[in-house]
């Protein structure tokens, strides 16, 4: 079982990195925000729940760097790696949510090295926080999957994607816990694959029974009854619908064509009820994503490609949002969803 | 314009090796029928028509290298080499369609100089009659793309797939001769990526404008109502459902959510009325296609794949069948489709 994915050490960030596996397992030290940005961006470290960690710890690592600066510039100097580190990705809420929640407390704080200390414990209580999270959601998701059944999932909503133990397959992790017998199956996720690099990987390397498909063929595996239901993470709950990574929606439509439940399990840090789907910025990322492999051409040159990083599922096409206060069942009238 | 995909040459086999475009253009000679399966099964050639031309060419190869054999051998050497091509590939109906026709030919022609000279002109008469069919097919479907419209395929039903012109992009090539602005989406296809290698490069050749998404977007896309109609090609069509290129019933399913109209363009050769979805073999293709890109470990050690190379759609789901004798629509009680 992976200890973390994101965690403080010496005044600096260390993270795996992501994109490297499963081949190599390497860790990555971050000194400074711009670095930090990088490995947002460069998906090294990903996943909603994580992003809001690294959030978090974006605003102690800027607060660490800005007290060896200018004492007077202190302030604003962490105000605008905030502000940087809060647009690194659009999509995601947690990212914005981890900055601001311990930005909101640096800015309280009078004295800089106070703030300094605030912001490096806080940090930690949110990465530690959202381990229990994890767990809480996990207990709460357990009891709907079966003993025996089989789960897709898309991408990863594992340990990799938050500090510890995962949302959607920590619900996995907490059914196996329990005693059950719980086959998964994971779509590889283009264009980055992180269903098949990193939801197999950690999953195989707990012993969990893991198969790999490409995303396509989730439809007819739900065709010859061999998916029993299907759960993903988000990265934002707007009040009509949910944000996560491109082809879950596929996977909703598939899933209430074949009368297969279809589950999110996110934190309460996910939702966001001031947006509705319409109004959500979708993030499109660069074209060699998808146009090129391994330093491969797979697309022609001249032709362009759309390459949205995620998609919106209506509420109206979730069985339950599992959350760690408890499930989130239609007709979806509850405090977090309503603005 | 592509001129042709397979053809005969000094008795010989040529075609165009598609595992490497877009990044070559290279050209393969097949000498004898080991090789030719070899062409088939790495999927140098491929595509329901193309595979029926292969079939017949191949006949054709078999019949010119056994009249340099024993003559007293030849009806059984062609007779053992017809069906070690027709087995090539399970799925595709074509391919043994193809072979069928030239063989039954070839054995009710008592001389084995006459038998030979026949199979060649008669593999030479299937594919200029595959052209003609395309064609026919094309005129046919093309009244069903609205000008201006937007057109989603998955996976290469085009001249690559065909001796020329194309089942589904042959249809959008009638458009687009009749004046009509179409715009094309073409799906990726994983795992091999046809779509976007051959698809994307065929289209963009002609000068038709082409953009290539990840095959998983195309709900998104369907939902934001960017896709007028879906149009694909098939390997096989049964009494009650269409297989082909898996991913394909992914988008059929999307596309009745979303009342999108999901269109097959597909020659008579296809059908197979005698089966049933249920009971036709559907090949499983190798791990590595899935779990190696480039020579990258896309799929950690000891995970699994599954990896289906087509997919069924039931006949509910299809708008209309698109052939060379016209379309087939709901309730679907036709000749071709009656055992």
């Amino acid at each position: 079982m992976l200890k973390r994915t994101i965690w403080w050490e010496d005044g600096r960030i260390g993270l795996i990195d992501q994109t490297l596996l499963p081949e190599r397992y390497e860790q990555v030290v971050c000194s400074d925000v711009p670095r930090l940005i990088r490995a947002i961006q460069r998906l090294e470290v990903r996943g909603a729940p994580a992003l809001g960690v690294a959030g978090a710890y974006g605003v102690a690592l800027a607060c660490c760097n800005a007290l060896e600066g200018q004492v007077d510039l202190f302030y604003s100097t962490v105000l605008r790696d905030g502000a940087l580190i809060r647009s690194a990705r659009p999509t995601a809420v947690n990212l914005a949510w981890g900055v601001d929640r311990v930005l909101s407390a640096v800015m309280e704080t009078a004295d800089p090295k106070a703030a300094t200390e605030l912001a490096v414990s806080l940090a930690e209580s949110i990465a530690d926080e959202d381990e229990m999270t994890c767990r809480r959601i996990g207990s709460y998701g357990a009891p709907l999957l079966p003993d025996g059944c089989t789960v897709l999932t898309h991408c990863n909503a594992g340990a990799l994607a938050c500090a510890s133990w995962g949302t959607a397959l920590g619900v996995i992790r907490s059914a196996v816990l329990e005693g059950k017998h719980i086959r998964v199956i994971s779509c590889e996720t283009r264009p980055l694959l992180q269903g098949a690099r990193l939801t197999a990987w950690e999953l195989h390397e707990d012993g969990i029974p893991i198969t790999t498909i490409i995303d396509s063929e989730a439809a007819y595996l739900m065709q010859k009854r061999e998916i029993d239901c299907v759960i993903v993470g988000a990265d934002r709950i707007c009040c009509d619908g949910v944000f996560n990574k491109i082809g879950t929606y596929m996977h909703a439509v598939c899933a209430a064509h074949h009368q297969i439940p279809f589950y999110v399990a996110a934190p309460k840090s996910t939702f966001d009820p001031y947006s509705r789907m319409a109004d959500v910025v979708v993030e499109e990322r660069e074209r060699d994503e998808v146009a090129m492999f391994s330093g491969r051409k797979t697309v022609p040159d001249g032709v362009p490609v759309r390459n949205y990083a995620f998609d919106a599922t209506p509420l109206s096409l979730v069985t339950a949002i599992i959350t760690e206060e408890g499930l989130i069942r239609p007709p979806y009238h509850h405090p977090w969803l309503m603005p």
